[in-house]
């Protein structure tokens, strides 16, 4: 690997600071081209934002996406795609690509076999083999792939956890992100760690202490969104954000519905993740400015209307609801990609305009407007 | 329906005849637009050509779609349709769509429970309800599509049938033409008589004369590639052909592969429609020009060369054989978006390559070449 020419490759740029609520406005900088924040990344699991073109995803306004290294690893490899001139190229996305460690994947799809300190024995979901992850590997995977954001290997526990099983969790996610720092190996690759600590305040506290210690480009908030009620959630991202360097980026892991959003962007989080687009896509659940839709319902057989009146998606121009019914009752794959333009252009919409708001000091207002439309439907 | 102020929206010209086959150049012009012959028609089955957006099977060269009446009647019904504008407007495909008759779909997909003189009862594959077709019935639902060329209902017998039942099927597919011929009732609305008479020489030219007495705007083979030897039907198609009225479009119905698209022009066939470009992408069989290709091999598991080096498509252009073969493993949507756009746009390459080689005069030195090359690595 060879050192960028210029001399900080990554970095974070705070714009502005919401007068009205802990939100933030900023660019963040990679080799592969700058990250306007807060931001959304679409998930691309298995090298593909599931039915779309990545010229499309970059159309409907992604910045980066976010790509999983656990499935990465095991399918097709991440030595293949080495071999293929990494990740960006293989899958024609020349833009900035995010990879998870893996971590969440093993423990929530993997038969998890054995947790040490040196990492983590797991069995394949695809095949059953077995294979072993370590912070090293992670990384040297991570840098395989060509990320631009690595994240670093942590143990992820479900929602609820004892304090002592989370204090030990925790104490292992640091000594595993110490290991992970020292692995890599180029400034080309921003690195961020992960803030464990369960609903514990205090051990969520000690876990920012601890990361932020270490120092990495950026921080995130990991173990949210696993079952833990929303209050919990909110109130750990409340207490938390606020802890974290200002001039670094702040990413909350796997969340959430466009009330998240909004929320912890009021709560100081830069960066997001979520399958919820593009899996409720697939599903027929659509999100409008007037609130969510189940595209087979009935109601919608003879609607010429578009999905969301609102919305300037290629769906919402150019097909009817009608259109877009039949096409998922008769189980037509087009019925997922159409439905997945306007879900992902939706979030990235939103993401778009919560900038805007920002931008122009009326954020509070803008989210204020948008819930109660969102909601009048419900 | 109100008259085209034009007195002829639908005609043919033909603009050249090859000196060394029967193929023929010429261009067909309906109420929403010129179609160039010879011409292969994707197949739109329930109002999408599986996985592709309407402007990408436009930019992939397609003139010409085709829409499924059996299909769109069952679901989601032509009185749906016609109330959301008619079909080019309910899927935004504003260009020519012809449609067939059902009859195939009828006779092998639904379970047929009576034919007589009046029509068809048959019960629906979807859920096994029963209807009533009538070579009537059947005009009104494409007139309701607003079909550019509409298809007369016929009997379509498979292979092999008696010279008799034959007979039988062919003097009603012949009763029915007239009546549908009748029915017809708009001039933006072409429509194609079909040519049956199985396998049997002296009842395909009887429905010729029969078909052709009655007077259509084009006429079609039917009843052909239903399990006959390949032998029988280039036969079939190479008597037929020249019967026809030289001044109306020729459609051989659900043929073929590469090779039959050039054996059938070169017997005078001018449009064609198959669902084996749209189908084999789904299954991960690829047409190139140096033959095809099974995607899933793992030869191709570390291809970094592109499916087709001769291809200029988008797929070609942008994606290696390593990453089409992992996203059909991994069964991601966007593999079969992907090898959709690649074998529409062969089949609809071959189709302009056929035409620029009738236009100079180059056809059978064309034929030769491409199946020399495509047979290379059989």
């Amino acid at each position: 690997m060879t050192l960028d020419s210029k001399k900080e490759p990554f970095h974070f740029n705070l714009l502005k600071k919401d007068a009205g609520s802990r939100a933030r406005l900023g660019t963040l900088t990679t080799s592969h081209g700058q990250i306007k924040t807060p931001a959304f990344m679409p998930v691309g699991t298995q090298a593909t934002v599931k039915s779309l073109l990545p010229e499309t995803v970059r159309q409907l306004g992604a910045d980066i996406i976010l790509g999983n290294t656990y499935h990465l690893y095991l399918r097709p490899g991440h030595e293949l795609i080495r071999k293929m001139g990494g990740l960006h190229e293989f899958m024609n996305w020349h833009h900035p690509i995010l990879t998870d460690s893996g971590g969440f994947q093993i423990y929530s799809l993997g038969a998890l076999r054995k947790l040490s300190e040196k990492g983590v024995v797991f069995r394949s979901h695809i095949d059953g083999s077995s294979h072993v992850m370590t912070p090293e590997y992670c990384i040297a995977i991570q840098h395989a792939l060509g990320s631009d954001i690595m994240m670093c290997l942590d143990e992820c526990l479900s929602y609820p956890a004892s304090f002592d099983e989370t204090e030990k969790s925790l104490e292992l996610t640091v000594r595993w992100a110490r290991r992970c720092k020292e692995t890599k190996n180029s400034e080309r690759n921003a690195l961020f760690g992960i803030i464990q600590g369960g609903a514990w305040p205090r051990l969520r506290k000690r876990a920012v202490d601890d990361i932020c210690d270490i120092g990495f480009d950026g921080y995130a908030l990991g173990g949210l969104s696993v079952g833990e009620p929303k209050e919990i959630m909110y109130e750990m991202v409340e207490m938390t954000a606020p802890l974290c360097p200002e001039d670094k980026p702040r990413y909350l892991m796997g969340v959430g519905t466009p009330e998240d959003l909004l929320a912890c962007t009021a709560l100081g989080i830069d960066m997001f993740d979520c399958v919820m687009p593009t899996r409720n896509a697939r599903n027929g659940m659509l999100f409008t400015n007037s609130g969510k839709i189940a595209i087979k319902n009935a109601r919608y057989r003879e609607d010429k209307a578009p999905l969301d009146e609102q919305c300037r998606c290629y769906t919402c121009r150019n097909y009817s609801r009608a259109y877009l019914r039949h096409l998922f009752i008769a189980r037509e794959i087009l019925a997922i990609v159409l439905n997945t333009i306007h879900n992902v252009s939706f979030y990235l919409t939103l993401m778009e305009n919560i900038r805007k708001s920002i931008q122009e000091g009326v954020f509070e207002d803008f989210r204020r407007n948008f819930l109660k439309n969102i909601r009048k439907n419900d």
